[in-house]
């Protein structure tokens, strides 16, 4: 039942770069809307923003003995992926396993929990969304699992999935879809940069999108 | 049923500057203790302080057309108030919208939902008082209204009150009554100023206020 | 019934100067996981870092009347403990008893309630832990009482006990406590230092905390 | 500042005794899917089916002396929609008071704060939709007002306007809409006992609203 | 990307009927913890009691419409979970919907979002497990997904999956372990009938299920 | 550190009883407002009204091994008050633990978390106050305290202390203090028939309690 899958797969590193350039609400608009973690998630200290795979970690309650477990199956590149399986607001989380995952070259936490040590995680530059700050200790007890599919912050995340966090939340991309993903923000990127250009020398949206007869149509009245 | 209204009455420039100067928590005790907007609608970046008039935006849960048709009857100096008629938390409001809004000369947004791209609005200095953080995208589908009275975190605002706010929320104070609230907000500066410098000299607040008497005569026992 | 207790005993001054430099998260560990205030009590700016005897402050809901007489029961390297009976968002505390408390040399202000006037707070370097932000202002109608034990944010505090605070949150240490509190803490950061440096070095917590037997004890497979 | 304003206009009885009839969801909808307030204003015991006319009550938070004002200004057929102008939890309303409201013919009391004495308000029959239960007591210490416009659950209420309260929460109608929301209410009820007639047989939604086609021209694809 | 997904195979109908009987509190337990919705999920009237097969709806926020689309695809014993793609409190389906489930032999209603109706949909006996009631309605503009994998209250579903809900909350059973979960939950409650008599008849959990020694062990001390 | 201690003082069982009849309300009026729990504790089903002595039992999050530990300690007339020490929402307590408590003349259950089994509670008619319900199983791993004092739902609860709980919530009455609270109470509800009497036949409360005098001293106008 608690298992550790050693062996997964990971999107492509350019891929993945290209993602993190994006960011999440394009991320987010380009694969439909789909796949944004919960508004509670929110970055430990402004600014950082990341694209990485998955390394998914299954824990019980105010237990971060798995977490221990997760760090051996990070490579470079990979981010921490923690979802309790019942809510928890402990501090599975701080500056010892920060230092841990960083000298495997790992990009960063996603735990839908608390973590501890800010001032320290915020000098080391290590980026974490997390649900609150706290605290507050875990034991090491219970058993639970590595790289099985989770759903953290009420998104579902299978290892090796591609993890896009900066100031605005966190989105996941599925691994096989990302390098389409990719393809479709990079496009609405370059079209918003038109929109963009046009909007701040002052054409209205109404015009540039076309909006006022529809508007219209629908019974909208100036008066 | 859904209306944009196209001429509002602002108040006088010079008054909603004077009472940016005064800040939220001294018009709020100025104005009586009223037109505070719930403590969940907090700057998206601190040190923001602004005094403005309301465009007001009566929009659907999850829809953000209508924020659109709004930038329009924007002037120099207005803020945008949008308020969903059922609670969301989606990202009504990103990149392109303000720099449509900054286009105008309006000041900011403040929105009893979400906003995102946030790394952006933060870069252009444009400031925003939110209820959240959120990538979600919004559709464009069903009307709402345009400079109607709202209600929004908890506060009613009709198009052309002032809005004014900082780190401490946000604030209503009513277009007809703009002067007069500004005038005792500047008196309460002024008295606050003699008694600040007494308090930083070491004098009580018990004392100052003369307390101890009315404490004594409630019952306060010293032990 | 509400009473103003005047002579409370402190801790020693260099324990206390000791348990600021350990942090809240470490001696929340040292001191057996407890005493930990609800993770709703955030900074209201980032970096503040303190430890400091309490006086504590039982106001009823919406009343500031007693942090005035609560003032002047401060010594330099207090900090004030605000603790309604029943729920308050209010905004109690704002600049002008801020120089008050600073003027009698007072280290801060926990509450589990509102303060405002955040901007200058954070340029007079005065640092606040508190439930929420609110600019809505407090009557001073009915009594409560100075230095009597309180819960705060769910802890239990007693005049004279010791607050330990950073960006980590709020822990109280029993005042008869703190000299082997301290110890405790130093021994921990001692014993972490070397962790840290092998764990950084790339050290597993596996191998460090020799995990793995237990793990597989426990039934934890690798697939 | 604080004033009770004595004579209001109400609506017509027998209007009001028909939006009872036809409950919140219908008489929301009817009205353009607007007044409705926020879904935590639950009633105190369930069955409760509720129309009246709004006195309104502005009232400090923590302080309940304005409700004994306003129980003056009741009449048979009015119900007390009480506002705090800042969030509490506290106890504003018991059984002495229900009492009282009854011994007027008053219908009720919608409360955007706690009510107490749930066991007897539930023997009584005295209908209550409210944001919690709490015992905590209130002051009778500051001032508000009776019969102003307030802002209750995130809805504005003027006084007179008709207050819609079942199982499904409570609904404000514009005293001088209620006429012709009737109308629609009704209009609705009566289109929808053939709907309701037809979907019990097994027709379904998608035939009886004709929705194929639009769904397939939005692209939706049966697999 | 928008499908309704026709053929989905379902578990067993006396597995399905065998899990209804053990509660979601036993069959949580028996599958190892897991699949357990949030908290907030509360039945809309006491005493329900449900085990169904998933037809699982993936909607907008605010946005009702493939629920009409997922109740052609029904069967008798299905129940419907509906999963907002965003957070939302809007009130989705009455008791129209209810009706036309029932045509069909449906067995209730799962949803992260609020519902309407509750008298009416309580005298129908119609059971539902929802995140709040609110008569706020929905429109039917954009498209979503049928019997598609869907995260609903924290839980991961996929269509054919047994929902087991009553008093206690919602459990979701994997389709392909429901018959093994049955089993385990059976065992279970036969091995707990034994520690119910024995415990109803005084001895002691300390003593049934020998902790006495363990707990010395780890240092529990008797004072 | 873990401790449990044995022998307790306990009130006055006639004062117990006494303190049951007043109910909370009353009895939190008569100690002065204090000793209230957070609003959140609420019955898991209605009209059960309990007055019992506290078994206090401090348990780490999500681990309910003292749960069985205090069963133990519990006589004829106590009642079990569970604190975890940080935040949990998981179900500590069922059917088989109640049966256990009632095995013993246990009185019921106060938990600042999740119980679960609420059919089975409901019917064997064992009252219980929680945060929530829910299913989530609890580990047996880690020590805690059996009669210690405890914070539970931000009051502070010591052993031998007597617990009110009915409709309203839950109130502590310490245990010293029990027979003179009792005595106040009961001087209110005496005080209160005969103002109930009046009050239902129609003497209005400003005139009862003389508020009108008051009320135009501080400015109140009729208009």
């Amino acid at each position: 039942m608690n298992v550790v899958v050693q062996n997964i797969e990971r999107a492509d590193p350019e891929v993945i770069a290209g993602l993190a350039e994006c960011g999440v609400a394009t991320v987010h608009e380009a694969q439909g809307r789909i796949g944004l973690m919960a508004a509670h998630m929110r970055p430990i200290w402004p600014g950082a923003r990341v694209a990485a795979s998955a390394v998914t970690v299954s824990v019980p309650p105010c237990d971060n003995w798995m977490i221990h477990v997760a760090v051996e199956q990070m490579k470079a590149g990979d981010i921490m992926v923690v979802a309790p399986t019942s809510p928890s607001d402990a501090g599975y989380f701080g500056d010892l396993l920060a230092g841990s995952v960083m000298a495997r070259g790992g990009a960063g936490l996603v735990i839908d929990a608390g973590v501890r040590d800010i001032r320290d995680l915020t000098e080391m530059g290590f980026p974490v969304w997390s649900k609150c700050v706290s605290a507050q200790g875990t034991v090491k007890e219970t058993l639970g699992s590595v790289n099985v599919p989770v759903v953290c912050a009420g998104a579902h995340v299978e290892a090796g999935d591609v993890i896009v966090a900066d100031d605005d939340g966190v989105c996941v991309v599925k691994r096989a879809d990302a390098a389409e993903v990719l393809k479709k923000a990079r496009a609405r990127i370059a079209a918003e940069g038109e929109k963009r250009e046009k909007l701040n020398a002052g054409v209205l949206g109404l015009d540039l999108y076309k909006m006022r007869e529809r508007l219209a149509e629908k019974g909208l009245k100036y008066v």
